[in-house]
This record gives C-alpha cells, structure tokens and sequence, in this order.
C-alpha cells in the first residue's frame, strides 16, 4: 500500500486486510472493468441499515415518517458527498481519461457513490460490526444534530411553505440551461419568486436537484 | 404465549425471547398506539441488507443493476405477501375495527408491512445472524429460481416490449375507478390494447400498481 493510500485510510479509521478491496472501492467504471459499482450495492444497503437501526434506538418515540426523513437526510447525495470532502476522496479516485478531464473527481455523484462503496468494501473485510462502528464515527456530528421534524422536509417544501405561510405567490422554476450529455448533464434553473429582485440560479445533475439548489438559495435569500 | 401465536412461531422458525416484540409486529396501525411501523421501518433495511449481500455473492459477475432489479423482485410487496400467506399471517393480525370490516387481514400491504416488522422484531430479538438465516430460509426457493436479466423487469415494461417487438400498437392505461379514504385507496385501471377484444382490468393501492396488475394480465392474455 503506498504513503498516499495510506493517508486515506488514516483519514477513515479503517486498515484493509485486503487492499484490493480499497482499491477496487475506490475505482470508477470509467477506469475499467474491476470497478466500484458492485461494492455501492452493497454499501448502500449496510450505511441504510446502521443509520435505520440508530435512529431507532436514539428516537423511541418518533413516527417511521419521521425516521425515514431524517434516514433520507443523512444518506442522500449530498451529505455523502460532504463526508467523501472530509476524505478528501477526490485525490485518490480512480477515474478513465474521459472523468478526469471532466472533473470527475469533483462530481457529488461520483464522490457520495464511492463512500457507498467504500463502506461496502469495509464490510466485507472486516465484518458488520467494525463497519457500524466506523460509520458511527464518521456520522457522530450529523446523528448529534439531526432532529425530527421539518428541517427534514427539502428546499423546494419549506420555501412553498414559507411563501404560503406570508400569503404570498409560489415560486416558479424555470430550465434556463442543459448542458454535457446524457448521463452526464448539468441542469441550470431559475427560480422565481415575486419580491425577489435579484434572481435566483441552482445548479444540479438533474433537473430536480437544480430546482432544489434554487430553492434553498432563495430560501437563505428571503430569511 | 397463546396456543395460536405458538403456531405462528413455528411457522416462522423463530421463538421469541421477548414476546411483546411479536405482538407488536403483528399489531396495524389502526389497533391503537403500540402499532408495528417503527418495527417495519427497521425490518425493511434489514431484509435489503441480506438480500443485497446474498445476491452480491451469489452473482459474483452480475452487474449492479441486475442485482438491483433482482433484489426489487424479491422484496417487493407481492413477494411479501406471498410469504405473509405460506405464514397465514392474517389469521393473527391485529387490527382494529374498521380495517377487520374492510377486510385488511387479506389486503397485501398491511400483509407485506407486517412481514417487514416481525423481521425487524426478530432482529431486535435475536440478532442479525439469527435474522440472516432465518430470511434465507424464508427466501431459499426464490433465492434459488432468481435469475439476472430480462424477468426481473416490471409488467408493464414487459407488455410494452412484446407488443413493439411485434410491430403493434401500445397499450394505454385508464384510471377507471378510484375507492377509499387518502392513505387507504383503490385504483382500478383498464389497459386497452388493440386487438384484445375483452377489457383487461387491474386493481392496486396506488395508480402505478393497478397499471401494473393490468399490464399482467394483458402479458397473460398475450402468450
């Protein structure tokens, strides 16, 4: 295992009895054929399962609605992406040329699906218990703050309801740029709210997620 | 431990340590505050996890999104209502009034539902090993009869690609009848597909169900 590999491992707690399983972990299908996308299936499922099970034992009291909310936040893209940060995943992606000069290494994406498979190579080296343990490190300071209720719901609702709750217009969102190709696309949206003067632009690799950026954009706006 | 619950576990494989988990495994929503959906939340990602990891060795070769279509067969409402009735769980339903009226010990998703909240009573109870192989038990015969590809697709997508793959039109799908209360409907859904002289019919809880139940029995009809 060379110095730079070892950096990474420093950084998730975890010392692979096979190294292989990092690597392939950590190899996008854009680098060939022994790539990470059979590890993300199986990664998924393990980080559901150990955030199900805690949010259960940590909220007695809260509805499956509320869990799945809260589940929902903690394992999406995004907050997966964020922790692939704290990694600093990107320098060590294993990318094809194509990803590379496209800035794969900085795609949310590409980052939150090789956590996936990070943790699913963890799991079959070194078992579930020593994967939950990891996974609670990595989460402590998200599972600390997440709470019940509406900060669960996504930008788009909280500003329809923010706009509803001051009787005033909903917003409209707009496509105001497609750009890359098929499963690759950069979605541009605007979204517009009566009393915003300056307009409000979200970017995301779909639609819906360039609508959601928007929408939390103008929700910090009008707050 | 009643005569009648001993039967259940048996047919389960599973003696309870703590009897009152069983209990509100099996207890719905609508017969009172002690109900079994925090326990499905749970059971759900467990019975992901172990279907996921199985199919992971089983199909070493077998791409992500094959084994993502054969886990979806395999935990799908149907399929857990098809083991709710090799249990004859509803003979041990608790429900409350309205639902034992309307027939809700028959009603697949409350079937399936339960299915999910004794798996996750039995994890709590006993473990995830215990749990493991009892879902393999459980599974054993579809676990053997799955296969990747082409059946794992759904009904409608199914119809669609025998009716282009000979040349014929598409089927169109027609809510017809919409019953019941927000969280408790039934869609009925005729599919019309040129040259099926007699109207095929299909019923569900969601308008995309009742499509599919259609779709079936058109493909039926068709081969």
């Amino acid at each position: 295992m060379t110095d730079k590999l070892n950096r990474l491992l420093n950084k998730l707690g975890h010392q692979f009895a096979d190294a292989d399983l990092l690597k392939r972990a950590i190899t996008h299908r854009s680098a060939g054929s022994r790539h990470n996308e059979r590890l993300e299936f199986l990664g998924d499922s393990i980080l559901s399962l150990v955030i199900a099970e805690t949010l259960y034992h940590r909220f007695p009291e809260v509805s499956e609605g509320d869990m799945s909310r809260m589940r929902a936040t903690l394992v999406r893209e995004k907050t997966l992406a964020e922790l692939a940060r704290e990694f600093e995943l990107g320098d060590y992606l294993i990318l094809g040329p194509g990803e590379l000069k496209s800035g794969g290494y900085r795609r949310e994406s590409i980052l939150a699906d090789t956590v996936e498979a990070i943790i699913g190579a963890i799991y079959l080296d070194a078992g579930m218990e020593v994967t939950r343990t990891l996974l609670l490190n990595w989460y402590a300071p998200r599972l600390d703050e997440i709470r019940p209720g509406a900060e669960q719901k996504d930008p788009k609702t909280r500003l329809q309801e923010f706009l509803q709750g001051r009787r005033r217009p909903l917003p409209s969102y707009v496509v105001v740029k497609v750009k890359g190709e098929a499963h690759n696309q950069e979605f541009t949206v605007q979204c517009e709210i009566e009393g915003i003067a300056s307009s409000v632009i979200g970017v995301g690799s779909s639609r819906r997620k360039a609508e959601q950026a928007a929408a939390e954009k103008a929700l910090e706006q009008l707050k």
